[in-house]
Parts: structure tokens; C-alpha cells; sequence
């Protein structure tokens, strides 16, 4: 039994509020289990210099952590002076999987910018961005899609994401932080809601893996995330979805 | 009337929600209307090198809005690459604030640091800021307090913030984002427990303003501040403040 | 008394040299006592991207400080890298309150840089700034008058500033930079010459103040911008004045 | 057949030369095809600050480009201002890869600083700089056993790096620019000389991907690495190798 | 003749002020023809890293133009957000020739900080402020001579620089800034009292120039400077020098 | 004798390795004794904007070091975050000489980028890009004319560096970094095929020279620099030499 109580296949609990910000075309506090995030989509009728006069659209992301989301404070990024690596990574990777199920064609030259900021973190905050992201996402698209903005709908399919890892010698789905923290091995998987892979990210913190356990993580993740794209159905409701999606 | 219904003395309605992020060692969402921020106060076991071995503590404030806390998308101040003058003003003024009805040679060398995060914002985000972070750091106080890490409680006084202004010829207490942008003058005030000025700053955005005008203002926030700190007490309990205030 | 000998209010002696640097449509050296100002306007044909098409102007500051205007040396802001939060509040005031007495239609597109820096500091530069800047203003909106740049004087009054504050529990106006660092409260006045408010900034650095005392500093205040006023009219001339004034 | 001629399971011709710049600890020029990285490992006789007194050492990784490495020139990170993103990324990688396989403990408290600098790219700039990587650092921890600063190898096992990937649907092995330009899938993997994981990294560019082709991806890989591992054996030469490692 | 009057080989009229700025250690207006630069000396009681412990100070030397002292606003270099490589190479080369006309060992573990401040701008600012630094400078070290901060004047000779150019294929002494935008040939000379060369540094702007170009503006630079040698000797007055040099 | 056996007079062994980068327009790498660089010239289709509509182009270089081209290991600029002052000052040198030997009329609107990029060092770095960047930007011209981009020869002559010192004493041509670092005098010559000086910069670093060793130290670089134009004449084979030059 792990620290919180849950099995190791068990996903921690997840809350999802929707129109959480007043202001943003779509926003949403994705909470799993003490990881807070607010999630927030935002219509922008411009696109980067490479997509001008192309007729496509970008969708971006943009990843922030309250000074005190963390168990000590983290220092600001502004008053460093420099934008930090992690945080850099993270958003690249949120934006690249948001992008895989959006067809850019039907966009317009618009960008979606998704904020993800952190509001309280215990481990997994870049996979709850992306699964909350795509609810965030959604909801926008629905707004421009209402609004008469665009004539379809762009979202190809859901996206959700989890880790896994090895801790202990032991496979765990959906790290904390102090799971998170003493893992020998940790992976995020990133996959659509028909069972694709859309990002795979492992690393062995201490030591090398092999292909044998390589096998077992993505199972296990496999499971978890069919289990979030269950829950984001839900939030949504069936017959909203059967109308966009 | 004004667009939100309120009287031209009236508060917009204000609500605190304490221990609202679980790291801190206090933590507050404040929200006053539609504007929320949230409060941490962390503490560090250090001072800025001008106080090193004076035995004395320092209680220091930042400032920020996530992207889309405003109507439309703000850039992050990181993806600028420079802090913002506005941040940098709002920041300073916190913390020289709260510093003000602290006494800092109780708290031993000590840093607080009070975040101010800002996730919706419909004017009046550095009042509220200052209301709210008076909680925050009266619980973080109360927590060393508990802890033994300090003898006495260094919080001399209550403290809170509200706007005045003139919108349209009128004078209105606590202006929203609406009646702000339009405000001929806009004024914050920062008043103590005990009815005496911190700060005020008063700007005529477009029209100079007479001395009646002021004196005017003036007394408006004073009923304002008054009716702010009632809230705070409310929050906080009447007992637990006879035993630390 | 003083340290320097003057009265409570009484301001320091004031001495403006016009047409200090030979390049500048405006500008003058003001010496506020042992406080040494050099400001300049600067005429720019474009406006900021929010004024462009809208046949408004602009006028906005920048303020800077020798390394050595201070007691001891003042590392150069861009040898830090980042710009500091004082320097930018000041400069956000000082283009406030010049903004506040020009009627920015009659500008055209075009940008009036008022660039004040401090070459001896000995309290109450952003004040000498104010009162320096608006001459400065003057004789560059007069070149463009003569020019034919523009059809009529844009400026719509004098503007002048001074400060106040509490010092061993006496209210001192025009405070230098001994009574400055020792203040109890510091205040900053900026009205026109009409005898309306503009700006007003005042801090309690030690100790809250009350109703009162605000009574009595801003009385102060208002007899020394008088003053101020009064000299201000005295180097331009007063033909000059009934001409464009 | 691939368009310069190699079948899908070919790696590229691989070209490592030792002791390349005269001043560094260990240096390579690794070549794979027409990418060309200069890797330098350089011995620094303390630690970050979070390792301090733990008797423990550090590996990091630094990577750049040279502006015109690549098919059009690329501008400076530093006449930009800000470290790039994907530089980022990179340099982190690397440097968690090769730290996998040192025994931080036996280093002492020093840092290698592994710098790969591209000086021409043509697609896997990032797997060359490990491979080429873990030469560089081989040699000065070769030049720390001689020079007895360290009393035994603190190297575990080889590492080398390679990328796979799906273009026009077919699974190829280390992907050429024109290649990578235009996959479906790209994924870089970095395993140990006995066969185990160190990192995975894969991404949908366009179209997520089954799990059937991830297992492809994967077997393909690893005869990639099983390659440039016995490569690495034949550069190093045999002897050396049984002394050391 | 030349368009202010003057012979080619005429210095313009040379102003210095010393004690200009009450703060500093040694300070002085120099004003060469219609350049006006403020050079101040601070004296900082430490040095820099690399000479901590070996008993000898520094010289080091700071440049920065007021916006408005050129014929256009230059933006400042803060506002820009990185330092402007011509002003790190002016200021190189003035604290690199102020440097070598000191005794390091003679200082003690201090820095001399000489910031060159350019107020007005008509040409040769970095020769004025080498010139007018070498007064400011030397001031300070009386300064501290005075204090018995040092037992002997570190001081070793004067130091003076002018340019030197080829306009319309002509050799002028001392170009202001008219002739400099338009010279041919540009060189800035360097020399100490006794007559020799600290530094050189010439530039052929549109055309190279031949060996005999060379030849005559080195020996018109001469001149030049052994005028301005004797007339800084003027305004320290001999018998200070006695003592002193 | 020196260190490395040569004569006073005798440059380090030069060579040049053209087309050392496949995508450039030009490039090379040039080694002088143990210093290398690689050089490499790129075309732009636009010129910077005080350019713009003048039909003329413009040549500019930008200089980088490897971080361990040097004796120990130099942090990168990007990781300090601001642009280096030394590198500043040699890229604006390297951009104004290859200028001066460049009729930018018959460039039309195009930017040579030169790139400087270090990758061993051993004094003469500076000197190396400037002989070396000659030979990448008259192949990236050539480039140009076969292209027909251009309809003649924009290069005017030939471009050569040296550096030339006093060192214990002694005269000595060509520097390496053993010399320099404890050279009193230090001189970079920059001529034309023609014999005509381009730049010339000399520092005393430890004491200042008399006019009779700036005449030898003149002399000697002549010769220095007459037997580079006949290197790079060699390396580019006279019959293309007559044709385009």
C-alpha cells in the first residue's frame, strides 16, 4: 500500500471545475489528489510570423508555478531574470500534445494560448496540465464554435495524460511527490482517447531499466490514462460531446 | 446606482478563505467582487544582507497576475524578459505596508514573504492584496508563534486597503475594474486597526482635484477601511485575537 | 531650526538655468539646494503603437541617477541588468503628472521625452524633477509653437511639486536628504498652478500618522508648490507667459 | 531505399576523433554522417551548491550550435538574450544521461562539464553529442585515474544514444535532417552497453502512433545502439577498456 | 579653415571644473569645445576577486551618455536591457589607460571607480573623459593621501588623449563631431606627460591610409597632447604637483 | 629563440581549409599554430534598417569561443546572460575591417554575416578571424557572382591581420597566448594586399612605449602581414585570383 493509501495501479482522485476564470474562453482548476492547476484557454486572432497567410492556426502553451505551490518557496522566474529550464521543457511538451489533436487547418490564423499555472503541487503537475488543458481547450473551441468563429469543430480527439514509475522496485501509476521524489525510474506517457501515443518521456533518475520493465510502465499507463479520458467524458457530458466530437 | 448595484459608500462583498494553499505557512484566497487573489506568507530563515546580524527581521511582498486573470491575455512578465514597472510599484507597496505594523525586531532574523498572485482581477488587486495578505501573515505569525520560533507576536495592528475615486463627477468607494478605467481620480488607502494612515496615493488620471474633493475621498475610504477591518476580525475570531493581538 | 538653517516652511533655494544642453528642443539644469537635476524634452515624431491613428500625442519620462549624484556610489542599473523598481515608479510619476497639464490632442502624433537626471542627489529628486520637467515641457512646446508644429500651446497649466513629511514629530516642508532618511512620513505633493491636486504619495516609513497630522502636511505642501509656482512664473517671464500660457 | 542510399536499419557512418582540442581533460569531434559535434569534457575542482560537502561530484552537460551549423544561419542565444528553449532541453538531457552511468560518489567533489557544440547538423545533433558525450567524459576521468585524482573508474557502463523514427510510414533508423524534417514519429532513446534504458523520449509530430509501432520503434532502436556501442569499444580500443572499465 | 574656426592643428578650448559633484572623492566637469563629459572618482574599500589578498587595488572605469546629450534622443541602454557594445569598449579603454599610469600596489586592497558621464556630446567624449578622469582621478588619490589612507601618491605621470583624423583628405587635430561623422580616417591617441604611448587605436572608415598617413597623425596627436598635458598642469597647479608628482 | 622555437620575426605555421562547413556560403578553418577558427561567411536577402532603400548591402561578424578553446574552461555568454565585453569589441572590430575591403554599392540589399567561432585557443584569435574571415567571405562573394546575385566583384582588396609585441623586452611578431599574457605591449595591425593600414590598436599593458618601439612594432607587422596576403593568395590560386579580383 502506498503512503496515501491507494493501490498501484490507482489514479489519486480527480476534480475538474470548469469556467473557473470569468475572463478566459475556457478555463478550468484540474485538481489529482493535492495537485492543483489552473488551466486556461485563451483566443488570440493572430498567429506567428511562420503561419501568417498560411490560414492555419497555433495552439501554444504557457507553464507557471505560484512561488508557494512547492513545499519551500520557489523563487520567481522574473526575479531570476532568466526563464528556467523545467519550466521551458514543460511547456513545450504541454503545447506539442494539445497541438496533436487539433487540426490547425480549421482554426483560422488564430492562436490558442493554454496557461497552465500551478497553484498547489504534489507531484504530476505537467500531466494534469495536459489533461486538464484539453478540457480548457475544448471549452474554447466550443465558445469560437458557438460564436460562429470557426465552422467545425477542430478537436480531433480527447488527450489526457499520467506517469508512471518505479519506486522501491515497485511500478506505481500517477506519482505524488514524495513518490515522485525517490523514483528510480519515472516516465509520463501522453495518449489520445482511441489508445494512441501522442509523447512518451522516461528517464531513469538512478538506475537503467530494462525493456521488460519498459513493458510493464506503459501497461500500467495505458490503464490510467483510459481511466482519465473516462472522467474527462464525464466533466464534459455525453451529449455536448456527441455534438462536437 | 452603480452597474453592479452597490451604493456609492458601499463595499464590494468580501470573503476570505484561510489555509487555502496547504504548503504555506499562511495562506489566504481573498476575494473582493470578482477580483481573487491568493495570499501565501513564507517563511525563510534568513534576512537581506542590510540586516544580517541586527537581529532583526524583515517582512518583504511580490506581486503577480496569471496570463488571463485580466480581460484579455496579459503577456507573462518572464516571456518579456523584464519585470514590470507596474508589478515592481504594486510589490513595494505591499510590503512596505505590511512591514509597518510589524515589529520586526520580535521576529528573530526572519524573512516573510508575501505572495501576492492575482487569478482574477476586476480592479482593486493591490487593496485586496493588502487585506488579504494581513491574514496570511497574521496565521504565519501565529504558526511560528505556535512553533516557539518566537517569543511574542510581532503584529502590532490590523491593516487593510480600499480604493476611492471619482467616476463621472461622483465619489465612489472600492471601484471595480469597470468604474476604475473610467475613474477621473483614483486614490488607494491604507489605514491600521486603530484609524491611522500608512499610505495613500492619489492620482488625478485626467482632471486636477480640488481640496474639498480630497477631504471627500478621504473620509469615504475611513468608513471603508473601518467596515475591512470588521471583516478581518470576523475571519480571525474574536478569541484567538485577544490571545495574540 | 534645521541642519541647514531653514524654517519648517521654508523651501530650499531653487535656481533654474534654461537651455542647459544645446540639443534639446527644452531643457534646464534645476538645482533644489544641494539636489541637481538635468532635464530635457525631447520632441519624437511617432507616438506609442496604442496612440498610433488617433492624432493624439504622448508624454512620457525617463529618470535616471549618476553612479555618484549619491553619498556613496550607485552601481549603474544596466550593470545589474534589470531595471529598478524605484527608477520606474519615479518615472511613471514624473510622466504622470506632466501628461496631467497637456492637452495631448494638440500634440498631434507625436512623442515630447522627458528625460530627467539626477547629477547630485540630496533628497527630493523626483519632486525637482516635476518641477525642472514642466519648464523643460514649456520651452519644447514653445520651439514647436514657433516651429509651427502645432496651432496652439498644448499645456493647460504650471505644475510643481514638492515634499513633506514629519521628522522628531515636526512637520518639515522641502525635506533634504538627512530629514529624508529619518522621516517618520514622506509625502510627495504635486499640484498645478491653479491650486488642484495631481498626485499625492505619502508613506508612513515608521509610524501610521493621523487624520490630523494628513491635515496639517497637506497645508504645508500647498504653501510651498505656491512658492514653487511662483518661481517657475518668475524665469520663464511673464510676457512670454501671457503670450502662450 | 533512403535518399542517401542507407536501409531503414542502417546507422549512419560513424567517425570519432580523440584528443581533438589540445586543452581539454578528454575532447572528441564525433561525426555521424554530415553531423559534426565537438565534444569537450573539462574537470572543475568544485560542485553546485546542493552537493557541497557530500563528498559527491557532478556531471553537466552544456550544448550549442554554431550560427551557420545549419542549413540557414541561426542566431546567437546570446544576441537574442534568452537561452533557447530546445537548448535547454538538450543540455539537460544529456547531462542526466551521462551521470546514469558515473558513480557520482567516486568523483570527489568535482564537476566534468561535458560541452557539445555542433559545428555542422544534419539531424541528431543530440543522440551524436551523447555518444560522442561519453567518449569525451571517458577520457577525463581516464586523465583523473592517472593523475590520481581519483583512486577507481567512476565510469559504470557505456552509453550511447540514437534516434528512430516513422517517415512516409516506414520505421527508419537514425533519422538524417531531411528525414526528421518530415516524421510522422521521432524518437530518441539512450541506452547502456548492457542493453537497459537510460532515456526515452518519443513524439507524435503529426499523427499519434500505436502501441504496435512503439515496440518497432523500440526493437529497432536498440540494434542501433548495440551498433554504436561496439563502435565505441573499437575507438577506445580493447586493452584500455579492460584496464578501466 | 575648419567650420568652428580653428587651424588643423588646434585643440578646442579645454574647460575643466573640479569639485564638481560634492559626493565624490574627486570629481570634474570637463568641457572640450561643446563636449561635456562629468568624471567622478569613488573609492570603494574593496577589489575585485581576482586580486583579493594580493595587496593590490584597482582602477576601473564606467561610461554612459545622458539620452539627450546627442544631437538625436538615444534610447537609454537600460531600457534597451543589454549594455551597448561601444560603451563597454570606451569604458574599457579609459580604465585600462587610467590604469596604467597607477601604482596597483600603492592602493591598497581599494577600487577607484571613475565614471565618465557624458552630459553634452560633440566628439571625442572618450578622449575628454580619459583627460578629465586623470584630473578626477587624481584628486582622489590626493583625497586619500590627505586621509592617510596611503602613505604615497600611487600616481605614476599624467595621462591625456585627443584624436586625430583625415577629413576630406585632410589631417585635423581634436574632431568634433561633424568632422568625425564624416572623417575618412579616425584615431584615438593615448599618452602619458613624459611622452609616450599608452594606446593607439586608429580606423580607416571608408578608406585604408598609407604608412605616411600614419606617420604625420601620430606626430599631430603628439602635439595635441602635450597641450592638454600643460593645461591640466594649469588647473592642478604646480605647487600641488611638487608635493604630489 | 622563443618558446616554440620560432624567430622574432617569423609568423606560427598558417592553414586554411576551405569549404569547412557544407551549408555556408563560405567558410573555412583557419589555423595559425595552435590557434583555430572557423569562419564562416552567410547571405542574407536584407540589410538592417538604417539600410533600407538604399540599395546598398552591408558585411557584419559575430565572434564566438567555444567554452573549452581555452587553457580552462570559460562560461558561456548565454549562461551569464549578458553579451561579453572583450567579444563585442573584437566582432565590431572583425565587421569594420572586411568592410573596408567591400564596395557595399555592389552588394545590393544583402548582410554577409561573418562568424567567428573559436574552437582552439592560443593567442590571436582576433587576428586569425580577420585573415581567415577574408578567405570565407571572398568564397561566399564567388558564390554570389557564379549565381549571377551580384554582376561583379564587390571585393576590393585583400585583408590580412597580425598582432605584434613587446615581450621581456623584446619585439616579437605574431604572438601566441603564452607571449601576450605577459606581453608590456600588445598591437593588432589589420592591412590591405595594398600595403595600407585598416585598423591598428595598440595597448601598453604594463608600461607605456616610446614613439621609437611604436615605429619597429609598425615595421615588423608590415612584414608579418605581406607574407599572410601571400598565404591567402597561395591557398586561393591565382588564376581565380585574376578573375574576380
Amino acid at each position: 500500500m502506498r503512503s496515501d493509501g491507494r493501490q498501484s495501479d490507482q489514479l489519486r482522485q480527480v476534480k475538474i471545475t470548469r469556467r473557473y476564470i470569468k475572463h478566459a474562453e475556457g478555463s478550468v482548476l484540474i485538481e489529482v489528489g493535492d495537485t492543483k492547476v489552473i488551466c486556461t484557454a485563451s483566443v488570440e486572432n493572430k498567429v506567428p510570423p511562420f503561419l501568417r497567410n498560411t490560414n492555419k492556426g497555433w495552439v501554444t502553451a504557457e507553464y507557471g508555478m505560484l512561488p508557494r505551490s512547492t513545499h519551500t518557496r520557489t523563487q520567481r522566474e522574473i526575479s531570476k531574470g532568466v526563464p528556467n529550464g523545467r519550466t521551458q521543457e514543460i511547456q513545450r511538451l504541454i503545447g506539442r500534445c494539445l497541438r496533436s489533436v487539433v487540426d490547425l487547418t480549421k482554426l483560422g490564423e488564430r492562436t490558442i494560448w493554454i496557461d497552465c499555472d500551478v497553484i498547489q503541487a504534489d507531484g504530476g503537475t505537467r500531466t494534469a496540465s495536459i489533461t486538464g488543458g484539453c478540457i480548457a481547450l475544448f471549452d474554447a473551441l466550443t465558445y469560437m464554435r458557438k460564436n460562429n468563429d470557426i465552422d467545425t469543430m477542430p478537436l480531433k480527439d480527447f488527450i489526457a495524460a499520467t506517469s508512471v514509475g518505479i519506486v522501491n522496485n515497485k511500478l506505481l501509476l500517477d506519482l505524488n511527490y514524495n513518490e515522485d521524489s525517490k523514483a528510480e525510474v519515472d516516465m509520463n506517457i501522453v495518449m489520445t482517447g482511441s489508445g494512441k501515443f501522442v509523447e512518451i518521456q522516461g528517464t531513469a533518475e538512478e538506475e537503467p531499466f530494462t525493456p521488460e520493465q519498459m513493458q510493464s510502465l506503459l501497461a500500467l499507463a495505458k490503464r490510467g490514462i483510459d481511466d482519465l479520458i473516462k472522467i474527462q467524458r464525464t466533466y464534459l457530458g455525453e451529449t455536448l460531446l456527441d455534438k462536437y466530437l
